[in-house]
């Protein structure tokens, strides 16, 4: 089989699974993730795998190993945002099926058991929850959550049930972890470096800690006429001046982001001095100490900045979620078959969260990033070739030889 | 007469002239302008003044001169913004009304007539316009102006009607500016100079000349964990350098001030590179071709910038009204007079608009300052003290006195 077509053909039948039909819009208990389901549990089938929904609603594919043998989770997420791209999620569950599926033609026989998972929710669009499939395997799902309604006012947990699952089951749903050898995840990276680097494949690090900060310069307004420029206490040029310094900070930091994203000025009036501005910094790093370190550089700057300028300065933190990073003997599973296909592997962080940092409180955890075109995702214009996805399927199935000739 | 206390007294009496009752809030052709004009209308009789109000709503207190003499206009006007201060504006009419009762309490004839103009709109609140009646004695009264509506969707013309002007009436209105000697205007400085160096008073350099511009820089959005540092085109980082040495730039040139009054980011979402941001860059300057050079600056800035992190700027000035200088002889005379009790006089520029600046186009213009508290204008903490009222009586007297020997 031409493994790369026939992820394009699956990803475009599946695309076809939407509200809309510009971009993809699948939600997770919908009658779109229904339809998503059916093709998925064929595909599953087709893999050798028995198929079941399971109470939190995420669709396993199992396919057992020897007696008594632990398992290996392969998958990622069905659901799209709204008007979002074909490959985001949904990619990753196509490839774990068409991997396990050439092992099968192959008459490969792994010594492990082997799952692939395509979890309801993980981009939170429809409640203002995601990620329950993978917290309910590591056993980390808050009961609170089913209280969530939508914009329609449904409940989660009544959306959940309808769909087939099980609210209270969800619960127990968790996985001994000395049963379970790793999760392994292929998703499109979502970034412009394996583009610009003219690669198509690279091997995660490990997942960037988060945090949010709300940040506050308060100064004093007055009349943009009346008042000269000696003297003012100006929120707006000190919070200019920040902008700037934390984002000069973060470029000569490796593998930092730093990103003010929001901003808003107070009293935003054409001939006001700006009394005060409201900004988000957002930090980025796979390692936490660094993310630390960063932020009180931030904050240092911040309240130099405001003490020089006569303003008051706020950092409050609103957000934070740890790092995870990527085990190594299952990255350097992915990292050698990439190596035998590529002369090398190109290891980066995945900036963003997915299903795998979730499944990181269950098991030992991997990625796999294929190029995208222009970086772009959550949009239409999201684009991974069939060729990069053929690649991905051989890797991830010499991965999974890998890992058997070499257990974890 | 303790003149300043007079003058106290009066901004408390016709402060209850308002919507509101913690700060001010006197709207035209409203029960509370037609309340103030009462007030007003006795405080001109007062001071030997016959009263009418003209066409577009002004209220005018005359005094013949000798047969054939020209006449000299005092005034300011008599609205607030909402919820506003007791001093801005009427405070001028007050003055003006004092200074010619104390005239006619010396039995001093002056040479020319007098005219205490109370105009009826100048901070434009109520409709989207300001103005009118300066506009009207110069000639400059733009007719379409009269459809224009209020909130509650009133017709400028028929509430002018309704208060006893006459929209068409108000298009002939114009003086001839052979028979006039010019403008005075006492008005509260609305900035922190005069109270900065313990000065009761400063006499007008000229009113700033005002420019506004839309600005925008637009990059490229992305998600603020995928996308490295390096090569990121953030607008909000290239207008945040923008706004920083726009300040630096202005701080440098005496008398101009350069405000960013508002900037929005686009998307504006926290975990989103800002794609496009839009600010408003106001620029004033007491010399037109400083303001045009630096405008030039910015421009060149901006583009600097852009050109620099790969983004495209845009910079359209959406607004522009000439500077207005003060006339050199009746500048002179409130100089003088100020000097005769200070040791000298403190010349500054007026950074905001007045109703002077439309009379400009009638007649020579010149206005005396008064030092406020703070700095505060259009906020119920506006405040000038009873004795700095008291001193600017005298003034506007004797500078009234001056004229009368030395005619412009």
């Amino acid at each position: 089989m031409e493994w790369g077509a026939e992820a394009e053909r699956r990803l475009t039948e599946i695309a076809a699974c939407s509200e809309t039909t510009d971009g993809v819009t699948r939600l997770p208990f919908t009658p779109e993730h229904a339809a998503a389901n059916d093709l998925i549990g064929r595909w599953m089938e087709q893999a050798g795998l028995s198929v079941h929904l399971d109470a939190a609603g995420t669709l396993v594919g199992r396919k057992a190993g020897p007696e008594g043998a632990p398992t290996l989770l392969i998958g990622s997420h069905q659901d799209s945002v709204r008007n979002g791209g074909r490959y985001d999620g949904i990619m990753g569950v196509v490839l774990a099926c068409l991997a396990l599926e050439r092992l099968q033609a192959e008459g490969v026989a792994l010594p492990f058991g082997t799952e692939v998972l395509a979890f309801a929710d993980e981009e939170g669009v429809r409640f203002p929850t995601a990620l329950m499939g993978p917290r309910a395997l590591a056993g980390t799902l808050d009961p609170e959550i089913f209280d969530l309604t939508d914009r329609a006012g449904n409940r989660l947990g009544a959306a959940l049930e309808a769909f087939g699952g099980d609210a209270e089951a969800a619960l127990t749903l968790a996985r001994d972890p000395t049963r379970t050898l790793g999760f392994l995840e292929v998703h499109i990276e979502q970034g412009p470096v394996l583009e610009e680097e003219n690669l198509a494949l690279g091997v995660v690090t490990g997942i960037c800690g988060i945090e949010r900060n709300r940040v506050r310069f308060t100064g004093e307004t007055g009349h943009a006429g009346t008042v000269p420029m000696q003297g003012r206490r100006d929120a707006l040029v000190a919070a200019s001046r920040f902008v700037a310094r934390v984002h000069d900070a973060a470029c000569a930091q490796p593998d930092l982001r730093a990103t003010v994203g929001t901003l808003e000025v107070h009293p935003d009036v054409v001939n006001a001095i700006p009394e005060s501005v409201d900004l988000t910094l957002e930090i980025r790093a796979p390692d936490d100490a660094d993310r630390a370190r960063f932020a009180d550089t931030a904050r240092a700057e911040g309240e130099g900045l405001a003490a020089a300028a006569g303003l008051t300065f706020e950092m409050d933190r609103t957000y934070a979620q740890p790092a995870v990073p990527c085990d190594a003997p299952l990255r350097g599973a992915l990292a050698k078959a990439v190596t035998a296909r590529s002369g090398s592997a190109r290891l980066l962080p995945s900036g963003a969260t997915h299903d795998t940092s979730a499944m990181a409180d269950l098991c030992p955890v991997a990625m796999l990033f294929l190029r995208c075109r222009d970086g772009a995702s959550h949009s239409p214009r999201e684009f991974a070739s069939a060729a990069d996805m053929g690649l991905a399927v051989e890797v991830l199935a010499e991965a999974l030889t890998g890992l058997s000739r070499h257990p974890v």
